[in-house]
């Protein structure tokens, strides 16, 4: 063995194992190879005057795959159990767009797999996708995937952002983060890679992820144009099927941020804060032209339906601070995203919005009304928004605030914010932190909109809690570990798990 | 020196400490002995092509007392300044509430050094006390307190809660705790100890504490009675008398739990949480009695009067689970609560009234709604609520969702809440987080309000933040220390604090 399979290998065992009281259990799907895993969480019994009574074990949804299963043996390698390469194959070379497929009115598997794994019908999730009110995000490259969707009727999704920058981590470091991400619950992980080695990272996180993989293309391309200026349409093209090849699910693509909105952002307290929407900026500013992103759009819809990537509409001028939440040069950008969402769907793509980012309390419900009115109901995929800037290395929990609210309103997906954000890279333990806090906000946003059984698991721990049955309170919990832990912490006794 | 003031001492100078690049200004009041502290953070200049430009420095909100002043001299023993002695002392025997004061159109100096403090103008602080929208917890026996006031039309106020139990932490521990919650930002304490010497305990916190602290008296009382069903009028009335001359600024009372409310919640999932809620369901089932707090309202009224301590109406039938939330026995509570507002201000007394707990994000608001029509706007005061059962060890943020929200529409004062909760006790490091997590919180609430002024430190961080101006960045946030510390983790070196 190699000595980067070796570190790699090590890192990720160590990462992965199953949960407390917890094992797979499978749901059936009308072809054999079709089987989802959920995770059931087995419950202690009470105890009553009368003796004890059962209480039933809880099924949870299960981002983790083989990294909490008991039996799963790793070996980042040879990668994960490719569980869509035979749906793919039956497809051949005819294949089309999980959108066109709805369309045509075909239910995929993908598409079965979701509605069990939500508990839908699968005529639901093939409507929601075939409306583009729902997508779901699978490149024919990455079969390693279980299926999962996207959509402001399901349930609220959280990603993950990892990868390295030049300043630090390799690929050993990289795996563990997406190993700690999909464990403790990401439904998708975005490689957000600038450092060294980009390409070999992102081929070691697609063969071992279960979950979708996001990239912004942008970011590579620059890698090697070396200045913003020196981009060309051809150097992102070739960056764009190089990804689109190794498997990458979503592109994230700053399209919106055109020439004439640049000037819009140059009275912000805080400029232009995404690196993608500067660096499409700058080009812009420097050639006096439009940008090749939205110029060339329609071609790079072509390349993405070619493999079924979704695009994931970038806002480059989404704000940076409270200050600058829901002005004009957000609210430009908003408008092309709505008109290219148009495009994206006239051509089979499947389209998300990303949206800001920070955003005060009292603007959140209305960002969220814009957004569907804009872009006819794409799903919004935002960042927090955080509601204040004061509060730098605790921006998990001003973000959680507003993800919880923006995810009841109607956003479709969270990306998580870590303690670290806006002071340096994430460590593994800060992408749990960040999860789990995220995982969190997207359950209570699933509670507020009354999604069917949302409830279940809290009025499942809260009965164990009032019943003084701990080990099932911290089984039951997102973190069972750290519940545990700091229960421990003052009542280390057995004998006060009981009573 | 005798060695419990020597290991309280030591505690107390290790807990406190000022603020990097902070000094105190005064503002100056009408009277010599007016002079309200505020903490003034100095920024460095912005450095530009035609050389540097200033920054002014920023003043914000001080709760922290000696213990953020760095010239302060602490010796616990001896207790820290009395700053309304000459005050109360002008006012002789006297003295009436501040209630009375502001109904008689009588500014005292507490409400302009309130006014002072929050920027606002006397008048308006009276006003509010008038009406009963706003309260000023100031035992005449605790002049060491600086004034500060709960209402909705002001900033909204944090909450800590420390205290002993039977299984742990002595006096100073609890002085440490105390220090660590002002200093990070707690307006008020409450102090919730349930161990031994409870008493001196208490007097070491009064003498020691710049902000107004809160108890809940009936737990001492249950620690003389021994058992619910012992408990009497008199061992309460005594033990209210005792803990008012100590100077105990606001007492919890669950006088709302009347007989016939017990019923209510036995179809609950969680049944009754509270723990005075649950005492005094006990005593009122025993005896098949009415309350003797509820049927004794206007008694203890006349003592609270004496003193001018606030009676802050306890929730005792609080929803213990999101399950539970909004139902018929919380609401039956609620409008008692504002039958007893009625009469506790026919006489005078300040009033505040306690909120849940636990609330799906969707009830937040009508919550709010429920309480200012049934409590005829006197300041709401919420233990979070919590939006989701599922994250205990994460209970700070997922009750930060929900007191955010709460605060924004309307909600006068936030009991934090922290990672410890439904786990165990809460260390000195522990309050430290509930309490920058519900600064945050409340200061997302004040920014989504609109309040004057409010975004003023979101607005100076942000810009540091952009021009990477990084030691400001940590001076202006809530937090200093560890945005500092998650900085250096990744980029330890001087120059990438600089570009």
């Amino acid at each position: 063995t190699c000595p980067l399979s070796q570190a790699v290998r090590e890192r990720a065992c160590a990462a992965a194992g199953p949960f407390p009281a917890s094992h797979r259990v499978y749901l059936q799907g009308s072809r054999d190879d079709l089987r989802v895993a959920l995770r059931e969480i087995v419950q202690s019994p009470t105890q009553t005057p009368n003796g004890p009574r059962e209480n039933p074990p809880l099924r949870v949804y299960d981002t983790g795959g083989p990294y909490t299963d008991p039996e799963a043996e790793l070996d980042p390698a040879r990668g994960i159990h490719p569980i869509r390469a035979p749906w793919i194959a039956d497809r051949g070379t005819d294949a089309c767009t999980q959108l066109d497929y709805a369309r045509a009115g075909v239910t995929t598997p993908e598409m079965e797999y979701i509605a069990l794994r939500e508990g839908l019908s699968a005529e639901f999730v093939r409507d929601e996708v075939a409306r583009g009110r729902a997508v779901i995000p699978a490149n024919h490259c990455h079969p390693e995937a279980e299926p999962m969707a996207i959509g402001r009727h399901l349930k609220v999704k959280v990603n993950a952002n990892i990868g390295n920058s030049p300043l630090s981590s390799g690929i050993p470091e990289e795996l563990e983060k997406l190993i700690h991400a999909v464990r403790w619950g990401a439904d998708t992980v975005m490689d957000l890679s600038t450092g060294e080695a980009i390409h070999e990272t992102r081929a070691w996180l697609l063969r071992n992820s279960p979950v979708p993989i996001g990239t912004v293309p942008i970011y590579q391309a620059l890698e090697k144009a070396g200045r913003p200026e020196d981009l060309t349409w051809e150097v992102f093209r070739d960056t764009l099927i190089e990804q689109a090849e190794q498997g990458v699910d979503y592109f994230t693509i700053h399209a919106g941020v055109r020439h004439g909105h640049v000037d819009l952002a140059r009275g912000r307290l805080t400029g232009i804060v995404s690196r993608g929407g500067s660096i499409m900026a700058k080009w812009c500013s420097h050639h006096q032209a439009e940008s090749f992103l939205y110029e060339r759009f329609d071609e790079i819809c072509e390349i993405l339906a070619r493999y079924d990537i979704t695009v994931s509409l970038g806002d480059g001028l989404r704000p940076g601070s409270v200050a600058d939440a829901s002005d004009e040069a957000q609210l430009a950008e908003l408008r092309t995203l709505g008109e290219l969402t148009e495009r994206a769907w006239a051509r089979g793509v499947q389209v998300i919005i990303e949206g800001p980012g920070h955003i005060p309390m009292n603007q959140i419900e209305e960002n969220m009304r814009l957004q569907s009115e804009a872009c006819l109901e794409a799903p919004f995929y935002t960042l927090g928004p955080i509601v204040t800037d004061i509060a730098p290395g605790y921006d998990h929990i001003t973000s959680a605030i507003g993800a919880a609210q923006i995810g009841w309103h109607g956003t479709a997906m969270l990306c998580y914010v870590t303690p670290k954000e806006h002071l340096g890279l994430p460590n593994a333990d800060d992408v749990r932190t960040g999860i789990v806090t995220y995982k969190a906000a997207a359950h209570a946003a699933d509670v507020a909109r009354g999604h069917p059984g949302a409830r279940d698991r809290d009025d499942a721990l809260s009965r164990a809690r009032y019943e003084f049955r701990w080990e099932d309170q911290f089984n039951l919990s997102l973190d069972p570990e750290r519940a545990r832990a700091y229960h421990d912490e003052t009542l280390p006794k057995a004998s006060h798990k009981e009573a």
